[in-house]
């Protein structure tokens, strides 16, 4: 009996997110549908977190106890034979016993893709956020500095969460420009649900001029969810890396 | 009545390739029944080449004769609300009446994505052509050169093609290499059918070690198909720039 964490790269296009539900097309299922394959067994997998539709991943990391003889070396292989092809696990190990994709993590990075060209990209549609406008990257770049370190981020995140504690610490965030391109890097401990999609959302709303960079301490202030910008659309996000402390 | 030249991206993963064929979907038909749609005619639109199923496109360049008072500015977004949105107008101009997007071009780029990962990546399973081995990079760059310059390039040709001059010239060839991937700038003043492909793939077994460069040599003197190598994918080429006299 091992514990196994995985690598998961896939394209949310498909799917209706990462966690399993009935009569949806998720990651989480193929993953145990592909597990099952393998080894003949029922086996539950823990994502390190949900993921919705539509939204992409280069790292999602999942981990789940291995009753198996097959070397670990060969899972991803075993797996991506036996997965859609939209799906690929791209690293495999052993972890100790107490290791859980979700409760072990430290941290996360979300790459969010906008893209700013006049007309649209059909090779992005599926992978970024176009926004036609032409966007201020000063004052974009001036209201994410207002969100760096530890805040209560109630403000920025969607209803329908039961969550209690909605503090969280960003350690970066970074705007990138590429061609016609902006990749907001964004890391953090953790994120509260559609907190990143709000975020950028905020971001492009200022560079937009629709609202000035105080909206940005007022949503922190007050928050109210109403005070930020919208929730910018699924597929320009990408779960880019999911971090652990080093003696897991 | 005008002479209008049109720039067109796509993502050519759902289509049978550019030109219009029975019972088949392609760019060429999509972009001719948006015209009908905005003008009401049945104009027939002159592309600059073919491209194949599943190739995609940054530049296109397609031309016709528009009778028609929409503002030539305003019609990459007529097109566009008319087109699926897997293909896009970028770009739209007034040329000269003798302008013909085949027969006035002088030359086109092309980039061909080659993904060296280890397993396979679902966000560019349909945009590169993985390559499972590690390649040898500085013996595909002294394999490009030897094709640099003006070459018969008949053994770099697919069969099929009535072509009778199969005398071409490649003005650059370039490897650019960024994380795992690998782009094959290539620019020329025409190309056979399948002829990046085939240097491409040619390139890749030079790479693995499969052939020597001095089969490339072979292959230009013999003009024999069979001493060069495979004809990579249709997924990873892109048609980048048509280029024009200035004075068109």
């Amino acid at each position: 009996m091992k514990n196994i964490m995985v690598e998961i790269q896939y394209d949310g296009t498909n799917y209706s997110g990462w966690q399993i539900q009935p009569n949806s097309r998720t990651i989480q299922e193929e993953i145990m549908r592909a597990l099952k394959k393998l080894t003949g067994k029922e086996l539950s997998i823990n994502g390190s977190g949900r993921t919705d539709a539509g939204v992409h991943a280069y790292g999602q990391v999942a981990s789940f106890i291995l009753e198996s003889n097959i070397p670990v070396d060969r899972l991803p292989l075993a797996f991506n034979s036996n997965l859609p092809n939209d799906i690929s696990i791209i690293n495999a190990m052993e972890v100790p016993m107490d290791f859980h994709a979700r409760y072990s993590a430290i941290g996360k990075r979300y790459i969010y893709h906008i893209y700013e060209g006049r007309y649209r990209n059909p090779l992005l549609r599926n992978y970024s956020y176009h926004v036609h406008y032409k966007l201020d990257h000063k004052k974009m770049r001036d209201g994410a500095k207002l969100l760096l370190g530890t805040h209560d981020f109630r403000g920025f995140m969607s209803s329908g969460s039961s969550v209690e504690n909605t503090v969280r610490t960003i350690r970066n965030l970074d705007i990138i420009i590429k061609d016609n391109s902006l990749y907001v890097y964004i890391e953090g401990d953790g994120f509260l649900y559609n907190m990143v999609r709000i975020i950028t959302g905020t971001l492009v709303e200022v560079g937009m001029g629709k609202i000035s960079i105080e909206h940005i301490n007022r949503a922190l202030e007050t928050k109210d969810r109403t005070v930020a910008g919208h929730t910018a659309p699924p597929q320009g996000l990408f779960l880019d890396k999911v971090f652990y402390p080093l003696t897991h």
